[in-house]
């Protein structure tokens, strides 16, 4: 489930490896394709169309071609893994007083929910603040004030015996000060409400002109890593805005920045901010979105002299002529 | 969880991307390993210890070495995928009239438990009348005669709750005929009592000598295909004996043989009845195991020309002398 719902494409799915709101549950883009047909840089079809979740014979080719942009090769079909549609949903929005109790609240819901947490969305708090105040339509599910808020959702299989795991689980954390308020959907309205807000990132047009960043990091270092990034802004741009959300129960934070004038110096500055303190942190340029061209002068934060030596065998053994998706990732 | 627990180790886990137990809930080893470090046959060290559940920056060089075997580069750290420790476990063990409700049973339970199941072990009735028969010391946990015997699992978060669910799900499978007779462990003992007639795979060295098979193919195949071995099997050696169980919720099944005289002309014949009959039907002849030496033949059963050409391509490209685990793989 993509943000990209309506536009996203099956083949570029595979080929960004994209991630989403359920990854915590599904995995990536990855974990679901079973076999897949490629066409090679001199014309050849890898048939290697296996619909099997195990199949150890060899190198396994399809993750060559999943995440590499069509720079290796081009997808021209795929095999997906489909799973059971689950048969109930519940959904929380809860308001947490710090960090630590964000990260602790992640752990404490996983175990407690037993295998059916499915999404776990932070809001920070002006991204909050952001989708609920006009024009935009969304109502406050709490009116707590806190640092962060949480879409906690559960996808089981049946709906009155899993709402009472879960009210049961949610009051277990408020019980233990992990969180301070709490709103439990009751109606499919409801749930459909409280994911339109963590949907609703047009919102942030208000701030243009605007840069979108897709960036991973360990948990431990997210709360130390935003403060730095919203100093660095602050103190170039006073007026900056940094929206930030995602889905930390993967680890993948998006952040969506309002600053300068959008000339090509300015945007560059931003893109430092952001991407050179992910750097000592190992963290990632691009949790789910890809390289592409935009980020390639940053793939140096993320990987080391050996892994893009690495990558580049793999191009040259793969695309001599470098005829496929030229000049995109590295 | 794997049937080589005790002796396995982290470093040939990832080398040949093990499976066991529980991949239907967890995955197999590429979906838990979230970096790693490997050193290539020139020397370098390629340290993509990265932490993050996703990343997309460039291609996603673990994949390569994770399931190659060592001959692509040779794997010296990992960092590993942790997950939250289930608090509850419910198992119980069914009788299933015929492979068409062992398919069905899969879905409906899989969508009943909603997120929780994690084993579905299959035992056809030849493997059951072994493990529950002298010098083995397993009792029957449930006494109707029928062609298949299923272990399933569920692993939650509320033993009580669990439980209840669990029941009320066998309930209803046996309500629409699916199984017809199951026992539902009550106590540890119990649970694991169940595990141990699954594990108790050292009763087949009663059939000596014995050949092991890991395959993988379609559930809609597996009925026909098992026939089709059985008839073959017999035809040639009246007293032939195979077992099979496995992993069928992951498209894995085991079968261990006890025919022929153990000389190398028997067991390539052998061979040939297990791995030609999963050509036509796309199976694979190593589900979990890796192709090594002895798969090596039968790698052309489960890949076609282009695939073995493109891992070629990749073991020249990474590997120009052949230095790394020598004539292994293809």
């Amino acid at each position: 489930d993509l943000g990209a719902r309506g536009s996203a494409t099956i083949g570029g799915n595979v080929a960004t490896n994209a991630g989403g709101n359920r990854v915590i549950r599904y995995g990536m883009m990855r974990e679901n394709v079973l076999g897949l047909e490629a066409v090679l840089a001199d014309g050849t079809v890898v048939s290697s169309l296996h619909p099997m979740i195990k199949n150890n014979t060899g190198y396994d080719l399809k993750q060559l071609f999943i995440g590499s942009e069509g720079t290796l090769g081009i997808v021209t079909r795929v095999v997906l893994r489909l799973r059971q549609l689950p048969r109930s949903q519940n959904v929380a929005f809860v308001a947490v007083p710090d960090f630590q109790n964000l990260t602790d609240l992640l752990g404490r819901i996983d175990a407690a929910l037993g295998g059916t947490l499915s999404a776990y969305e932070v809001m920070w708090r002006e991204y909050y603040e952001l989708v609920t105040s006009e024009p935009a339509t969304n109502r406050k599910p709490v009116s707590t004030d806190a640092p962060y808020y949480v879409l906690i959702e559960s996808l089981g299989s049946d709906q009155a015996a899993d709402e009472a795991r879960f009210e049961a689980a949610l009051e277990e954390m408020f019980e233990a000060g992990v969180i301070i308020d709490a709103a439990i959907a009751k109606s499919q309205a409801e749930r459909d409400a409280i994911w339109a807000m963590r949907d609703d990132v047009g919102q942030n047009a208000r701030h243009a002109p605007i840069q979108a960043f897709d960036v991973s990091l360990r948990l431990d270092d997210m709360e130390a890593y935003i403060a730095e990034v919203n100093d660095a802004l602050r103190t170039r741009w006073p007026e900056a805005t940094n929206m930030v959300f995602g889905h930390l129960g993967d680890g993948n934070l998006h952040l969506i920045t309002g600053v300068g004038d959008g000339s090509a110096d300015a945007r560059h500055a931003v893109e430092e901010v952001i991407y050179e303190r992910l750097r000592p942190r190992g963290g990632s340029v691009s949790a789910e979105h890809g390289i592409g061209l935009e980020k390639k002068p940053w793939l140096s934060v993320s990987r080391s002299e050996p892994e893009i030596a690495l990558m580049r065998t793999l191009k040259q053994a793969l695309d001599p002529k470098g005829i496929l998706n030229p000049g995109k990732v590295f």
